[in-house]
């Protein structure tokens, strides 16, 4: 079984919204789980993109309860770790795809290369040595399959 | 969506095991997703039954990589948070369902009743206040139905 | 350096506040560091006791800021981890003296015994094997410097 | 009380190290509670200064004991939480002050700018908005007078 995890800002526009949704439906299609922070903006997009494409949709959750899941969350993880649980998003990844984001997604691309994680980046902070730059859900698809 | 979760010691005897697998197949019967900390003894033994009678069996790993996860996790988180994981397991659960166990166990049902979430005990830790203890699998699953 | 940790109930009769607060003077006076939760109760009580007779006192916060740190805290750590500090304020501690207390400090119990570090309890819950039980602060103190 | 962080690589060359030991010092000179993961390089280095000037020491240690704590760190906080003690230590304290430093560190700068911390930076991570950055210890300590 393969995790991806999608980082993300929890709010964003529409663009950014349909990039992370077209990459969820790609990680539901290549059958593996999405893992994700269980919000709003890039992680709803994505959970979205995979809950509809029939996916499975892991949302490990900042808070105390299940109260700010997305509604494309199928499978809730509740932490009350506050931001301590960015940490566990990229531990649980094989690989993570970085979209758009600030600094918890900054913080998220910090922990992943210092486990040597792959990260595909999409539109995101750029100059980040380790990081593989993609431009579109596609390409980022296509890295994630080669690596993982 | 209903999460249960199972907690046990890490290792037991056969007969506990058992009774922890029949509880397994009776959450995913259910339709609920099994949570539980991913290692072996009565975790195993509940993630067997689950996943062989077709559930979601999600394990909250203590250590920083899957691999102690049983064979029997379709979902692995990994936390790298040793014992603070155990709260992340009652946090996430909807009903509590304690097989045996040792401090552990102890400690995630002191979590779950602080909390207030229901705890059904099965040859577990005895005289809790606020723990429903049973003599049964079937039990135990008629209790977690009552309540979630 | 000897860390000692106090676990007992945010909220207690002044009875156990004062009971506390004597078992804080004594680790101030042994030269010890005295670790606990950092908010009331018996958190404070001993944070008080070993802050008058000049001790320094630490407090493990469960929250995002120091707003509900007591006042006799020296040195607060602030976590943002809800109840999974617990598990923290156990590691840090050499010993740890359990004075009354709820399902909170059932858990730290359960995580110390786990973790084979000695408790020593004071007005505490009762009949947990290896718990040493005591019945004044000048008793838990002797047992404390026995054992660190 | 003031409590200040100082974060970097847990292994650095020389030059390095003296800057955060001249740090450490300013720091202890100010009264402040100096905080940081308590394990080798800058954070040894910055431990040793506030140590040696009679300050106090904070070692957030990701490990499950105390084994790797640097000599002079004062007050072990021993969490087995891995990298996500790194959010702790920001937290924690009033200002960071970045001496150089690796992905770890970079994570750290950004749960501090995501909280809204003052953060100052000396030889670090470069052109991060809302980093203050200066060329000198002594500047660090000037600049953190002024924020904290």
């Amino acid at each position: 079984m393969k995790v991806i995890g999608v980082i993300g800002a929890g709010s964003c526009n529409n663009e950014i919204y349909e990039l992370a949704r077209e990459v969820g439906v790609g990680i539901a299609k290549m059958g593996a789980i999405l893992i994700c922070g269980g919000l709003g903006g890039v992680m709803e997009g994505a959970c979205r993109g995979a809950y509809e494409a029939g996916g499975r949709t892991v949302g490990i959750l900042p808070g105390p309860d299940r109260a700010h899941a997305n509604q494309y969350v199928t499978i809730p993880i509740v932490t009350d770790l506050g931001h301590a649980r960015n940490v566990l998003i990229v531990r649980s990844s094989d690989l993570l795809i970085a979209v758009s984001g600030g600094y918890g997604t900054l913080s998220e691309i910090s922990i992943a290369l210092k486990l040597k994680k792959p990260v595909v980046g999409l539109s995101t902070w750029p100059n980040m040595e380790g990081v593989q730059y993609v431009s579109t859900a596609e390409e980022a698809l296509n890295a994630a399959l080669v690596s993982v």
